[in-house]
């Protein structure tokens, strides 16, 4: 249940009848800060610590119709999903998030309650997290915009790279593979959470709306001798091909190690989609996708999934010894 | 001149022709970085020293047809503003940028001259502050949007805030005036650079389209024992006022301190506006103004406009004695 979403009667005002000082000042300021945030928001800029003299910062930008619909998602899982994304990159390079930042455009027009709520969101993830929001903006523009930087913290360990993976290395992911992408069929279905009784599919639903990375398993990793990570934002196919770019090696997948989930099987059937068309391409599921040097050091919540070899060949990723020849990998702009 | 303008030729290809990696790859990857970038852009994310264990930060967004305009404006003069817009916010704590980090929306139909444009002015006016650009994310958006995040570093000495004016205080400023707001009022004339010989006119011009922060300025006032500071983003009234407000206190400013600019005079001549309007509540120059104890700790390049009094009477800031009753600074939504 989403019990902060924001009522009807305070939907009737608008970004340009409250203005920019009190929306802004309204979410974002009164949220408590954890002890990292030396300098909050409300002055010129922010200060956070960086206790090992370093900072790992990333930055997304989404944007209504492209990367969320409001007839889908609530004002917070929006904000959520935003978290989400950027706080799995910083999960990747085996950091913990620290601080976010929210730049958010929005047409006058736009219902306080939905701004609001979208920094509601991101403000009760971040808070989860452990990390502060630290800062923001608020700006017109034609339709909404939500634009992320993260900020975190290594704590003394050497930053993940998508450089590290060598010959011989097991290939591993933790988290989900095709949930959101099966939720977004379902959703363009017109298969909405509340007309199904099935909390398996509703599951799938809800991980389109909010993803779940695997923060934790980034940090194991990081700890346990992982030799490359990445975040799987594109599908585990290009996202894996992008590893396999930056260390010149090639990824072996294999389906049979990775499995069928029942959920996304039987979500498959009532949309008439290929499961493993989500799996291997879908996006946004934020899982992550690593090489360690051996089975022996995967920490829980990995799942060995294939192997790397020689990048000789001309296929950076093979499935089932195979290049996938499906989209592999979802782009903002199709290359022509 | 600007040399480093797209040329035409390479203006009929389109962001969606070429496809988001190229354009990023294009703009961010090839920029040679400082020291201070430690993973630099290409990864999940990036990771930037942040020597003495804390780092400054901020975010702004720009909107093509609110924060600037593309028939007044380079592609890389837009991109350029924006790194002053952000770089003002950590000069006006007392730190030096060390990274910007660039989102950039645009609609598929964009010349990739114009969103390499952006990003190739976001690059040179970071490389000119010794700062890098480490990291970027290109999304599809109906009309363009500019998100950019600046990283600081204080190198050790302690934050610059708002709230730190105390009554007896000496008001002072750095950097230009109303500037921007006359180029603005001038372009909005139809007098564009090139339609006067008059330097002091076209540098009027040049100021709103590329505003130059003195953030030597905030560093060396943060040296010096500056008690308050905080950039010009809103206009000097607007902007004393949250000092002011965060302090507790009231600003006084004497506008014989300040003296009429006789470009400003004369461009006011041409246009029909008011100087003082300008001076008193135009945005964008992204000057700093600040409190010090006493005028002996004013460092180069600071003047005196003012003194800081007790808070108790009701205005905020009194302009020669007057609360001032113009527009008083600009916000991205007017307040119903």
């Amino acid at each position: 249940m989403d019990t902060s979403r924001p009522q009807q009667g305070h939907s009737e005002r608008t970004v340009a009848q409250v203005g920019e000082f009190a929306v802004i000042e309204q979410v974002v300021a009164r949220r408590s800060q954890p002890t990292t945030t030396l300098v909050g928001p409300g002055d010129d800029a922010a200060l956070v610590q960086a206790t090992d003299g370093r900072v790992a910062v990333s930055a997304d930008m989404l944007v209504e119709g492209r990367h969320f619909r409001l007839d889908w998602s609530t004002p917070e899982q929006v904000g959520r999903k935003a978290v989400a994304q950027n706080g799995a990159d910083i999960a990747a390079m085996g950091a913990r998030p620290t601080a976010f930042l929210v730049s958010l455009g929005c047409p006058p027009e736009t219902p306080v309650s939905v701004a609001a709520g979208i920094s509601e969101g991101i403000g009760l993830a971040a808070e989860a997290l452990g990390a502060g929001v630290v800062g923001g903006d608020l700006v017109q523009s034609d339709h909404i915009v939500v634009s992320v930087t993260v900020l975190g913290d290594l704590e003394g360990r050497a930053p993940v790279l998508r450089s590290g993976a060598r010959v011989g290395d097991v290939v591993a992911v933790a988290g989900q593979l095709g949930h959101s992408a099966a939720g977004l069929a379902l959703l363009s279905a017109g298969i909405g959470v509340e007309d199904t009784p099935d909390t398996s599919i509703s599951a799938l639903i809800d991980s389109h709306r909010v993803p779940t990375p695997p923060y934790d398993a980034g940090v194991d990793a990081a700890r346990s001798g992982v030799r490359a990570m990445t975040d799987i934002s594109d599908g585990l196919v290009a996202d894996l091909g992008h590893v396999a770019d930056a260390s010149g090696v090639q990824m072996r997948i294999d389906r049979g190690l990775i499995g069928l989930d029942p959920a996304l099987a039987d979500a498959a059937e009532r949309v008439g989609g290929d499961p493993w068309e989500w799996i291997l391409t879908g996006g946004e599921d934020h899982a992550l996708a690593a090489t360690f040097a051996s089975v022996a050091d995967l920490p829980a919540g990995w799942t060995v999934v294939g192997d790397v070899a020689s990048g000789d060949d001309s296929a950076a990723v093979i499935v089932d010894g195979r290049p996938w020849t499906a989209s592999g990998g979802w782009q903002s702009f199709g290359a022509g």
